[in-house]
């Protein structure tokens, strides 16, 4: 099967959103998706918070895989590291090398930036997946440390502690 | 005690490298700061992949704290997050609402730039970090996620799975 990687462009909004559905729904929070194809095209194109790889296979005009990253920074590194937001592949084209192909591509972005890292978050029962990233991809869980967040109302309280 | 808190410029490198130490002499990690002022002042004003904020009281010419920060993105809220990727405060500095005063500053920024979410990461051994964001700040625990880490050696071999 001949596979094919490009960077998405502002026509592929309404792809890139189907299969951004598609991994939520894996995810089991297909409600959880709020992003529109309106709000993809101001935060990948206009500005560029993120940006999106697609996988094509041979005679399939839609694309079957993508990787969402956007560049961090590192205090320790002193560098810039890749964070992959989402990676998706179609489970229909799973087991054919295209996952691996996408990690490859974002490998050498990275390289090209001069990332001093490659980060991505697992949802811990997706035992599949943590056991692809620590044999295959031989990658370090982060197990020490945990992610806090404040959503909407949270920021907006933070107005009680203003000077 | 009179706190502000203002954008670093350019000529803070020297003073953001020392309370990154600071910090990371926290974490019990302080040989892990490879940063330099030339990769500060690249990185951070050059390419800014990161802005800090820096907090200074009456009387003392350097700042007795740090918010370290970049925009990240989530394609389920379709929209932009701001990350926080380091926040320092100075041992005798704390417990003056320092600490908050700079998430206060955050949270503005957030909202400036309409981000859905400001996230970060706790060392699971730091229960009183730990303390002050739940019941505090009232942030929510991604417990359910795992980070994944590759860093050079992992990125270059990569290239075995490319097409």
């Amino acid at each position: 099967m001949s596979i094919t990687i490009r960077a998405a462009v502002p026509e592929d909004v309404d792809d890139i959103l189907q299969l951004i559905v598609d991994l939520a729904t894996y995810e089991k929070e297909p409600e959880s998706v709020k992003a529109t194809p309106e709000l993809l095209r101001k935060n990948l194109f206009e500005t560029p918070y993120a940006h999106a790889l697609l996988a094509f296979v041979e005679n399939t005009e839609k694309p079957v895989g993508l990787a969402l990253y956007f560049f961090n920074y590192s205090t320790w590194t002193g560098r810039p590291g890749l964070y992959l937001e989402d990676l998706y592949v179609k489970p229909e084209c799973r087991g054919t090398g295209l996952g691996k192909a996408l990690f490859a591509e974002l490998g050498k972005i990275a390289q090209e930036k001069n990332c001093a890292r490659l980060d991505w978050s697992v949802l811990k029962w997706n035992q599949p997946s943590i056991d692809f990233y620590e044999k295959v991809l031989e990658a370090t869980p982060m197990s020490e440390w945990m992610g806090m967040r404040l959503e909407e109302t949270g920021i907006e309280s933070l107005k009680r502690f203003a000077l």
